[in-house]
């Protein structure tokens, strides 16, 4: 257990100083009366770890604490700051740190989404705290309120842009009518996307975080396996095109529901109508809308990454931790009580709009929704446009269903695609803030 | 100080049993099991008070547990919940609740924001809980953000739309082009105004709020009394139609900012950019924006009234309050180290649109513009639209300003109205949020 604090400064230790750690460090050393005034103490940085003390470091980071040696840091600490990424070695040495009585903060989304009962477990057990705000949506506070505002209410529904890259490159396609990968490269120069953006275009990145926040807001453990991704490398100017004329916007959501057979947890590009407070988000911005049976619509806006905005989430649980070591008391722990079912990703229904390039001449449509029907779809709205392409007079055809059984999508577009009149089935996407 | 739990049920006495009192009932029955798995021990409901144990309650309202013996209620219970509002009886039962050891939970903004302090400071002696997350914001988690999730960060300004009523009032009024008492009397056939308005209209309530919030932001001791506040009541269906025009729409903002001087908190009727998240809060919804040195800007938005969404933030409350019950710790206490000036009213600089009736003659704006550069107010726009007002050929001029002197403003409209070419000042409106 950990032993009672005895007024003097609490050891930090940091592990990792990149564009997050950096800031991590600023914010402690221009903060510091602050923070020592809203902690009861001092906040001490003793050490910070790096890969090679050798390179070049911002100004504001004391390159007497730097060390290659992470076992031996953490062990000194009260409070450990993981800001290292990955699996592995920020697993290893979070147990470690947890192991020697250090409560810990981390924004290590893949590390909680992959193994974080691991660490709830060793935290519990250890009696020390486990916080990772920083880990969901950057700056913006969602975890605690998840965790604690909204522990008296039902959570039914969590829809998150999640993911500041793809919101980017989405927002430049609809705004300015880019293609993906012009936007893309623009989100590198921009600093927004990595060199190698699969994890954010493909919905990685997302996917983690759905399942963190599903496992808060459901009180049941839900890993990245459980998440269905779909990224928005699919994506065409022509298919966001398309989603402004019928009053929408693509997002990359991220969707946690609980349904009454379980939770269900999925990333997807997504068609949000225009009046969505969704909608309205844009850039590299990120949002969290959430639904509760009490509390009723409830949205989080902020800025979701970056070095400055990150680092005001992690002193935040800094703070918190800290108070904890000072004041007494305990963040909350792992909360799996509901133990629901997960869902698999055919599971539910969803609105869903296809595009098709059908033939333009009668009795098409009829056809179309034959196929439709007997798959159990059915239509709220059709749309046709008359394109011409390769010299064929062709007809884009916009169809919106009511929702309609995930699981028989798949059987629905190649029946609809085995049809003599389908040139081919251009997108289907699925709607959702309706 | 606090006896340590026994293992028993946690008994919840309750205050009031209006709109939000009776879904607090609900939650708290409907949700029992799971809100005794979050917490590790049941609650157990021994009390309600309330004025007349004779009228009609909700049919989820156990009538045996009404009383009307609040003193012999608070003394029986682990947790008190305070829905009464206003100042006395409210004060005495929470401190006599405190001083017996009882944890707190209150939405009571009027008491807070006069005598918060008193509060305080009893339950930091008593080592109990006070927490208030449903005083601000209804459902919408703003308290606990900004005292806990931003400890780490330095907070700027803060802007919110915390009543429900006036946004009603000011969004029927722009989508539909209502005069404001036609607007008023359907917030009140709607249930969203109460009989008398003037607290909501003449932004009383908001300006509670702005004290709670400017009070957390910037630990720093800020009442009621230190809020400026001007309501909606001056604001005209025209008003609103220029705001339109000039790119803007009217919010009764509250605005809490920390400038190098000192605090200034203040409400009034505003000019919110078209493309500011704010203006996108439609209804009766309520929205908090908050600007942070690390974290940049935030925005939190949901229900800021009404039964059920307040209930969720009570319930809230209640959970956090009994899970240090059964597992030790404690909330935050009050947070005032930082103790900066309050700023009056006249203080500091604010964007302005000045809109003036004038002789549709040469020279005017010549002279306008003088008045405004002898008090040292520049301009940045200026809109002119002709009009026939009884028969004389009027224009109606809009000047938008740079960031002006605010206590030069009322010598700068008197200066104004006194010129022969000035027929009248028909409005002075601040701008926040470009």
């Amino acid at each position: 257990m950990v032993a009672p604090h005895d007024g003097g400064p609490l050891r930090i230790a940091l592990l990792g100083c990149g564009v997050v750690g950096t800031e991590v460090v600023r914010l402690l050393v221009t903060q510091a009366d602050d923070l020592a005034a809203r902690v009861g103490a001092p906040l001490e940085l003793i050490g910070i770890l790096v890969l090679d003390v050798t390179v070049d470091f911002d100004p504001v980071v004391d390159r007497a604490l730097l060390t290659t040696d992470g076992a031996g840091l953490v062990e000194r600490a009260d409070i450990v700051i993981e800001l290292i990424g990955g699996i592995e070695p920020a697993r290893t040495l979070l147990l470690r740190a947890i192991g020697s009585g250090a409560s810990v903060v981390t924004a290590n989304k893949a590390l909680l989404a992959v193994d974080g009962p691991t660490l709830y477990q060793a935290a519990d057990e250890a009696g020390v705290d486990l916080y990772f705000e920083a880990s969901v949506g950057g700056a913006i506070p969602i975890v605690r309120p998840i965790r604690e505002s909204l522990a008296g209410d039902r959570i039914s529904r969590v829809l998150g842009i999640l993911n500041g890259t793809t919101n980017y490159v989405l927002d430049r396609m609809a705004t300015d009518g880019l293609d993906l990968d012009v936007a893309v490269k623009e989100a590198q120069q921009l600093g927004f996307a990595e060199a190698d953006p699969t994890a954010d275009v493909e919905g990685f990145d997302a996917a983690a975080k759905a399942a963190i926040l599903a496992s808060l807001a459901f009180h049941t453990r839900v890993s990245l396996d459980d998440v269905a991704r779909e990224g928005i490398s699919g994506i065409t100017a022509d298919d966001v095109a398309w989603a402004a004329r019928t009053g929408h916007v693509i997002k990359l959501l991220a969707v946690a529901e609980r349904l009454p057979e379980g939770v269900s947890a999925r990333v997807h590009p997504t068609l949000v109508p225009l009046g969505h407070p969704l909608a309205g988000v844009r850039g590299a911005f990120n949002a969290v809308f959430v639904e509760a049976e009490a509390a009723g619509e409830l949205m989080f806006y902020g800025r979701g990454a970056g070095g400055r905005p990150t680092s005001s989430a992690v002193v935040g649980d800094v703070v918190s931790a800290a108070r904890h070591r000072v004041l007494g008391g305990k963040g909350p722990i792992e909360s799996r009580y509901a133990d629901l079912p997960v869902l698999p990703p055919s599971f539910g229904l969803s609105r869903f709009q296809l595009r098709l390039e059908v033939a333009d001449e009668p009795g098409v449509l009829a056809q179309v929704a034959r196929v439709l029907a007997e798959h159990d779809i059915s239509i709220e709205t059709v749309n046709q446009a008359i394109l011409s392409v390769r010299g064929t007079q062709l007809a884009d055809l916009v169809i919106s269903t009511h929702r309609a059984p995930v699981g028989a999508l798949a059987a629905t577009v190649s029946a609809l695609g085995a049809l003599e009149v389908v040139d081919r089935v251009t997108s289907v996407l699925r709607v959702e803030g309706e």
